[in-house]
């Protein structure tokens, strides 16, 4: 006999089948055995009759054959009537450290992330990452639709792309090399190498000290980068593209795990814009806040959010204008503005989630602009090669993806939408 | 006007447009140009009158107005008679380190791989990555139509998965930790998890100091892992449905740049099995070759993968039944020879692709399989006890992207189906 998933047992009324799962949850009548059985899938109530059945404790893993059966009164208006179950594999614990069946779980964080694999039993907790893949294989779809082509470059690099000594260093051979910050350079070389229109979904490291619930210290970045732009509004324009598209298919490819977060999805819109500049005068002006030129802390992206929100009704803004003292080298500075740079964030729900713009694409200028940071430009030796061959304008942006789904499902801690997260004090499991 | 594509062109006969590229190859008859102007979609052929144009030389990147006319001598059968060139991008070399433009590269693979950008834009060598796509896009594709869910795992890890002292080490804050060797414990724990069934593209690290045209320090590893299995054979025949799907889309979706490398896709069928112990025996009676218990080395590979496909007619061979000691711990051993396990390799073409197999779904046994094999359970705690909570039966296998493609391709060398190489040599570009 086929096995049968629990999502499709309703379609077998009358029939008898095979499931295999695990017991989510056991209600002992004596004569009679109530089981709730645990797959992929979904959940379903095993009922047995008599005492004649195997000791089964919480999270065994067993198989089941039954009838199935209609019953209005429970989850899926069908439950199996069993005539054989088997204990398939067994289990070894004195307590579980955490309820796998409870609605939510009530252990803390740390418990949830030591117990990790019991965790994401847990069908509410199970769900963020099908939204999570959602996510991603929307961001695939979007862009190879829109020409672009999928890359993966390498993480292991001899210089750090983003400035900055929060490099993770690598014992590499008789080397010392370094876990990527960003794909940056080699998704710019990738344009410049004439697939100019790629996307990478990878990892990207960060060794900063932040230990708060928006940081991790390995996250998976979904990076865009393009070739033959007029200026970073051609990129706002394609990010906003995207999160439209986002927004209109999660509901068809997971439309229960939303409603299991209490989460509507609302077409994001023309998404408002904002320069740094208005947005520093609008935070003096409506919150008293002053900020040091060009910055804009968490706070402040809370207010903004909240802000925009209430005047424009959107969950999104664009921050655009940075000063080039708060961008990498690469950012291209404006014409009118050599102060200032063709770039932009993009908050949601009064968190960053993108940092983006258009690059310098210049041999001579890129070159100049190194030694006016302070940079060798020796360092970068083959990045900055690249630029005497022919590099088309171009520019592009990175969505974090645990960031975009914590918001996305309002959860409190960015290391909920992590699998494994890795942070401070974490490398295990 | 909007931009055209190069392969759109000959849609527009008649018509002016707009293009964007590279300058490919300049021929000048003094009152006449040719221009080869390539885009990320191809070639065409840029006829400029007069000698009133810009100063052009290979590599530059240009806007072109023109219009399109119908010419049955070139590719594509049309040209652009262009009214309007201008620079978009300069160049600033004194020679280009390799003919972008040549059929092959005849520079060596050094010099292919330190100017990696401008031999991207040679067009026989963008294809390999175009169709090292469509193979991920495939893999993808195939199982999440299985009920597969995609999964993203940590590359920083506390321990190594596969055994053996093949590990890069990261200076982790405070602490040392390493570069995942492959995503071995953190699959097995997803499907542990309920997921059942994953599977990961991601980047795998071997500090292994073979400096061989099948090695690379980083690469990417296509990961599958399964619960409810009755055995491997489960898992080798999902292999084989997911290459005989890879065999029959790829002509569809890279059909140009398969003919390029000349390449002609056959239905792989079923794909024959031999144990190790009978290639051996067959090595012995064929060639003359002895190896040492359970061992296959690459010599053996090859005269087997040619054996096979004089024999049969298939470039696939599974290998099976791995002795305990050519294994990892979390091998599952067999039933009626403890000595061996339920584990497979795949020859592609005579090369290792593949390594897969049964994992240990018993705490008890795996608890003591550590023992036996000198490790120390309590090195392998959050893993280890992931057993004790009801782990079904499962198993999975990896393939090397890279060795994938450099077989399908017939390329000599791994190092030109990685985008950014990583070898004893090299953490550049």
């Amino acid at each position: 006999m086929d096995r049968t998933l629990v999502r499709d047992a309703r379609h077998k009324i009358g029939s008898r089948i095979l499931l295999y799962g695990w017991v989510h949850r056991i209600r002992d009548l004596g004569n009679l055995t109530f089981l709730l059985l645990r797959d992929r899938s979904g959940l379903i109530q095993v009922v047995l009759e008599g005492k004649d059945r195997p000791a089964l404790r919480l999270e065994t893993v067993v198989r089941i054959e039954g009838a199935v059966v209609p019953n209005d009164q429970v989850q899926g208006r069908v439950e199996i009537h069993a005539t054989k179950v088997e204990v398939v594999s067994d289990v070894e614990y004195d307590h579980l450290p955490l309820a796998v069946n409870a609605g939510v779980i009530k252990e803390g964080l740390d418990t949830i992330l030591n117990h990790r694999v019991l965790s994401l039993r847990n069908p509410k907790v199970h769900g963020i990452f099908l939204v999570q893949q959602e996510i991603i294989r929307a961001f695939r779809d979007f862009f190879r639709a829109q020409g672009f082509t999928e890359i993966q470059t390498p993480k292991i690099v001899a210089e750090g792309a983003e400035g900055g000594a929060e490099l993770f260093p690598v014992k590499y051979f008789k080397k010392r090399a370094y876990l990527a910050q960003s794909p940056q350079f080699y998704k710019q070389m990738m344009v410049a190498a004439g697939y100019e229109r790629v996307f990478e979904v990878g990892h990207a490291y960060r060794a900063e000290l932040h230990n708060t619930n928006r940081h991790l210290n390995e996250y998976i970045s979904l990076d865009v980068e393009m070739g033959f732009i007029q200026d970073e509004h051609d990129l706002m324009a394609i990010e906003n593209e995207f999160l439209r598209y986002l927004f209109s298919t999660l509901p068809e490819t997971c439309g229960e795990e939303l409603a299991c977060y209490g989460v509507e999805l609302a077409d994001p819109g023309a998404i408002p814009k904002l320069s740094v500049g208005e947005a520093q005068a609008l935070l003096k002006k409506e919150y008293g806040k002053i900020l040091p030129p060009g910055s804009i802390d968490a706070e402040a992206e809370k207010l903004l959010g909240r802000y925009v929100k209430e005047k424009t009704g959107s969950d999104f803004l664009f921050l655009t204008g940075f000063p080039v003292s708060k961008r990498p080298v690469y950012a291209m500075p404006m014409e009118d503005d050599p102060n200032l740079t063709k770039s932009f964030d993009l908050l949601y729900k009064g968190l960053e989630i993108t940092t983006g713009g258009q690059r310098i694409h210049s041999y001579r200028m890129l070159h100049d602009k190194m030694l006016a940071f302070g940079l060798n430009p020796e360092d970068f030796g083959f990045y900055l090669d690249t630029f005497k061959y022919g590099v088309p304008p171009h520019g592009g942006f990175a969505i974090g993806c645990e960031r975009l789904t914590m918001q996305l499902l309002n959860l409190a801690n960015v290391r909920e939408a992590s699998l494994f997260p890795r942070d401070l004090d974490r490398v295990t499991p």
